[in-house]
């Protein structure tokens, strides 16, 4: 916790004051040492724009994209920036991030959040965008049996997206409690000790544990042809061989950041319930007690709010 | 070598004398304990039906597809035998195969081979198949830059089928005179050096190079949100971080065994050369000569030759 002055945008740049920012399991990697960052932590936010050099944004509730293109070379000009070789990246890479009272965005990143979304539900705008990326990667054909192997944060974000687009989804996972909240939503869940008994097999396999160990059961799991999706990045390595992903003509689809504009519109009409995945609100000042309330395998979203009165 | 009586074949089976049988690297990597198969070795063939319950079928010069499916699974149902779950395969798994002066086949399995494509060439339609599963898995888009890594037989085939999809292509070697045999298709290659110190990146990196370290320079080379091909399959394992899968969104695509009727297609319409990647004939009886040879790194396509009067 340091006091530093507020930043100053840059041209083109808004000042956005901080309501509720969210942790994410990639800041804990980047605790870790992922990444090598050691600036403001933090990338998942809504806020209110402050300053900005076009006056219709002031007061305007926004969230925004986390990558920052050079705005120059071939993949900003393709619309493709979230792979900009020269990006910087919200919280994450050469830009001060979010948990904090202020930070400053290209006005190009910010996406406005309508009035009818709380902004308890916004700012899970960007991990519900990393959700539905998959749809933007993968056609979900109506036979395919999809399995998402997790029941963190991610996990049920995706799982909810992917209800809207597979009948036959299942969500395996490690805690009870966070499986029944998926069972209120009519998805369909299995223990993972049930799991491992059991020898289904799937057309998707979507790993979201945060462990490489997911990675293990996909390939075991993932039917001839079918295709893992991976969403998870983590600072270790891991050894396998391979051979499987050939002999079975398996796709494996690294996927990350993904459409602002589709998350929004999932909240707008009510079609994820992203609330209730919140297990705690802190105070910058008690940061130290959120991030480790977010370690603990029973917690789902923690977010931090700046503004809070909390001591 | 052993002397063994001639194969009876099954219900529904065509016996089969071989005129020419192909050494592949997966017959090398068999013997090196992958698959635990012990039987007859071979898959790459071209015979001369000998027996067969459908008369029609006696007399013809024919290759054969390798996977024996099941007939009854899902799998087999929707055409995709080569994912059947029971499936037994020609010299690799539970059927033995090729090299040899008779196998068995399901007739099921057979493609004629049309009188104009000589059994010199025909014997290169499975791995020219396997070549063109690429082209089934992968849309080709004009503007794609490509590369295949490795210059051994299956990569040749490969460049030799990419090129008719591409106008970017460049093929990666470590042996002039394999990447001579490229240039002669105008086929752009580079020795591998040169490539190192290059920084060029890729849509589309085609692994075959026969090992792991492939597939280092492959995530090193492909662009974000390109495509990474995976064409060989090996015994050991390999140790990396899967992270630049899901920070780049490559999508990585293992590619088995392919179309026999489009590799057909192709040789019958000259528009490959594979002949030329003949680097010996041997007969059966100087098989040891042959695996010797095929292990050197000179060698590309080595053949036996049941028929020949070769001591």
């Amino acid at each position: 916790m340091e006091e530093i002055s507020r930043p100053v945008p840059g041209e083109k740049e808004a000042l956005i004051r901080i309501r509720y920012a969210g942790i994410c399991n990639t800041d804990l990697e980047i605790m870790k040492g992922y990444m090598n960052y050691t600036g403001i932590l933090g990338h998942e936010f809504v806020g209110v724009v402050e300053e900005a050099s076009y006056g219709d944004w002031i007061g305007k509730t926004v969230v925004g994209e986390i990558n920052l293109g050079c705005g120059e070379c071939e993949f900003c000009r393709r619309g493709m920036k979230t792979h900009c070789r020269r990006r910087k990246v919200l919280g994450i890479q050469d830009k001060d991030g979010v948990m904090a009272e202020y930070c400053t965005l290209p006005i190009y990143n910010l996406h406005v959040v309508p009035p009818t979304i709380p902004a308890l539900a916004a700012v899970f705008v960007e991990p519900l965008a990393a959700a539905c990326e998959i749809l933007e990667q993968l056609n979900i054909l109506p036979e395919y049996q999809v399995v998402v192997l997790g029941d963190g944060k991610l996990a049920q974000l995706i799982a909810q997206v992917l209800r809207l687009h597979s009948r036959n989804l299942l969500v395996v996972g490690k805690h009870p409690k966070k499986l029944e909240l998926l069972r209120e939503s009519s998805i369909k869940t299995m223990l993972l000790d049930e799991f491992q008994r059991s020898d289904d097999s799937f057309h998707v396999v979507v790993e979201a544990t945060g462990s490489w160990k997911g990675w293990e059961l996909a390939l075991q799991r993932v039917r001839p042809k079918g295709f893992i999706v991976l969403k998870s990045t983590y600072a270790n390595t891991l050894e396998f061989n391979p051979a499987p992903i050939v002999i079975n003509e398996i796709t494996v689809i690294g996927s990350r950041c993904g459409p602002f504009a589709n998350a929004i519109s999932l909240l707008e009409h009510n079609q994820v319930d992203v609330e209730r995945l919140i297990s705690g609100i802190y105070s910058l000042t008690n940061f130290e007690k959120a991030f480790r309330r977010s370690r603990e395998s029973s917690a789902l979203k923690i977010l931090l709010e700046p503004d809070s009165t909390e001591q």
